[in-house]
């Protein structure tokens, strides 16, 4: 067999044209979405005038199988995509591993992550249902970013409630969002009525991501020809982001490898939901089988600490419930710089398949996450985000852990973004001032108890 | 003919083997470097004691078509490159010409930019020799970056000395490296005797591009196992760039396509000639014709309104004398955020090629510039490094030439980097408080005034 090269590019030709819903090949389904109000599963209509309609049926539908990616949000993916499948070979030698290390990189984009595969999918739709635009929040601005390049395609206005303290200490993520012709608000704002009413409640708050939902929900709603979209945790946004998954699996497929393990970091779970989709289907069909691993923050461990339980999607409780493994909506985590994985929650897809036992979970403290991070770096050029650097650090135990026993496992792991704009926190790392909180049972039983009541 | 795709990548086995050395083909050669004390060209030996000794060799050396490209670099490059050329299919419906534009988009790797080509084969030829370390000066950050990648990879110490003003302004740029181990000193600094002279004399300054080599040349020179490097202007650089125009030109040649213009920026002219190489050779041979455009800023016109002479390099006048177009080197361009383009020469490779005929030159305003960056960001996705866009806005404008005309010409401009690491400057731009300030005739002058006499 040739010699697998450094990066393995897919052909235009051999790029998805259909999006896998995972969904399909669950035997137990993901829990409903149930209304805030009535508690009972929401249908279309109750959500028709928070999203955009086409969004909403990929939202509810478990049972098509492929959704055809339409050739608009084709033709944006090939300015980007394929993104390449990296074997790394050279950390693979600094090691000393038999392990075989592949990762697939989604930071080769402005927007320095993987958000803009779903952001440019709920653009597009949104401007096909004739909309004006779209509101968002966004505290690392990730997902801001994605938002606006997105709109700014499609000619589409985009407003973006920004996490104040983000805002400040981010002004660099801001401009390029202005660039890209978005408008953003710091939040809370005087903007909407929640955002009066935390700042009178609150003077001097800096702001926290379920106010900045609650403030992008509300312009959305009340603004004719607005739409609110969301980056992470929905079925719609897993659903998008499986075109990682089919790409790497494409790409192994080209040269006969079938990986043994496939790694992801989780927040919300956008990334890993996309990654595994077809290494999962697999698994779900009884057609092979892969170990699955999500690595998550030890300071914000949904999956290895949390319940699997109907929760609120944001703190404000306005929004749906979904049935997820959460930490409690009121669950505050610590100053944590992987700023994408600071979620209470998570995606009910990727719930429910740890919850029957399909994929294995773990956490990781924060200060390991960016030792591997910098050894990463050092070796393999690419500079990564604090969230893709949980990917890289489980990579490497397992790694590790194949030189002890001398086996030659294929390891494959999602690296989500870079981290230009984390500069910070690898700062805080170099001077030695980052710390590894981790929460207290007491503390997770506390948020534990405002779970709502729901059977 | 199949559609052109939106990215053409090359397979590994496509990619160059060895760089092409246009001085080979150039009938008047470049003028040789001159001793700074005896105003005699340098040989090796005098420059060896500032340089690597592979690297003299590839500076004096005229005639030597070909140098092959070590396995270790190209081992290095594969985990980079080959970077894309790009068919900017949505900026030419956005501009609704019939010109065909590309760009080779050098910004996907952690540097930002195309420097990384010629920061890892000098840290090699470091290494080979048996060197502990190397230095250097960076203003912006990206070649400074760009080394302290190559040196973490090979294992060489790095001392960076970086202006004092970027050194407080950019912090981010600042960690980057240190992330990659180097140690980043901000200039002038009491380290060295040069240093400690300028704070004395000039307390309170915030550094200079001439400074931060003065002060990088004197530790290489007085530390054992130590050489400076440097990261354009000089000849080996244009070498190691070639790679650009190589690449360039086999995705091309692969698709049947032959470029009517050739477009880079140009500060120093290392990524102008890197990316003309191939198209400067067969003209120069008399093999094809190409229109060839270097494009400079209005701020820092070089070849536009310099004058053609022997100059020093850097503002100390402790560094060989260069034949180049140059603005005299105690010009200080005007402050400007193109931090790449604001040297006072030029490349004497390109500068001997401008001279004799076989390229053009214009000059670009400021906020024209970041017009075009802006509207190229939210049709192509990239968001462009304030450099790169000067090649951009040459390109638009040609290309809305050609919409007049009915032309159906094929553009080709080098983008050479990312702008996250520039939102400054973006934010003055959107801001309106960007100036395009443009130095006056008696400015110039007084600055030629102080040109060495040299025959």
């Amino acid at each position: 067999m040739s010699k697998i090269p450094y990066k393995i590019y897919l052909n235009e030709s051999e790029m998805p044209t259909a999006w896998y819903n995972l969904r399909a090949d669950m035997k137990t389904k993901p829990a409903p979405l149930l209304n805030p109000g009535t508690l009972e599963p929401m249908p279309a209509s109750d959500l028709a005038p928070v999203f955009c309609d086409e969004l909403i049926q990929q939202e509810l539908d478990n049972d098509t199988r492929f959704f055809e990616i339409p050739p608009e949000i084709r033709d944006f993916y090939k300015m980007y995509r394929p993104s390449p499948l990296v074997r790394a070979y050279c950390l693979e030698e600094k090691l000393g591993t038999p392990a075989k290390i592949y990762y697939k990189f989604e930071g080769n984009n402005t927007s320095g992550s993987h958000k803009l595969n779903s952001a440019i999918a709920q653009a597009y739709y949104a401007k096909k249902q004739g909309l004006k635009g779209v509101t968002t929040e966004t505290g690392a601005g990730q997902w801001g970013t994605a938002l606006s390049m997105a709109c700014s395609y499609f000619g589409l206005d985009c407003k973006v409630f920004m996490v104040k303290v983000s805002y400040e200490q981010k002004p660099f993520r801001r401009e390029v969002m202005r660039t890209y012709g978005a408008s953003v608000t710091p939040s809370p704002s005087m903007e909407t009525k929640i955002g009066q009413k935390i700042l009178h409640d609150h003077p001097g708050t800096t702001g926290s991501l379920g106010c900045a939902i609650s403030e992008a929900v509300e312009v959305a709603t009340s603004t004719p020809g607005y739409r609110y979209v969301l980056g992470s945790v929905l079925n719609q946004v897993l659903l998008h982001q499986s075109v990682i998954g089919l790409e790497t699996k494409a790409a192994l497929d080209k040269y006969g490898i079938k990986p043994d393990i496939v790694i992801g970091c989780a927040g919300g779970g956008s990334n890993l939901g996309g990654l595994i989709a077809p290494f999962m289907g697999e698994k779900l069909r009884g057609e092979a089988d892969y170990r699955i691993v999500a690595v998550e923050p030890a300071s914000c461990p949904s999956f290895t600490r949390g319940k699997f339980a109907y929760d609120f999607c944001d703190t404000g409780m306005v929004c749906p419930l979904a049935k997820m493994y959460t930490l409690g909506s009121n669950f505050i985590p610590a100053p944590n710089h992987a700023g994408g994985l600071r979620y209470h929650g998570m995606s009910p897809v990727l719930s429910q398949l740890y919850h029957d036992g399909y994929m294995e979970a773990i956490s990781v403290k924060q200060t390991d996450v960016f030792a591997a991070a910098e050894q990463f770096a050092r070796v393999e050029g690419i500079l990564p985000a604090p969230e893709s650097a949980h990917a890289i650090k489980a990579a490497i135990d397992e790694a590790m852990k194949c030189k002890e026993t001398g086996e030659e496992k294929t390891i494959v792991f999602g690296l989500t973004g870079t981290g230009y704009f984390d500069m910070v926190a690898y700062e805080k790392f170099h001077d030695g001032k980052m710390d590894d909180y981790i929460p207290t049972d007491a503390e997770l039983e506390a948020s534990f108890a405002t779970l709502p009541k729901v059977e």
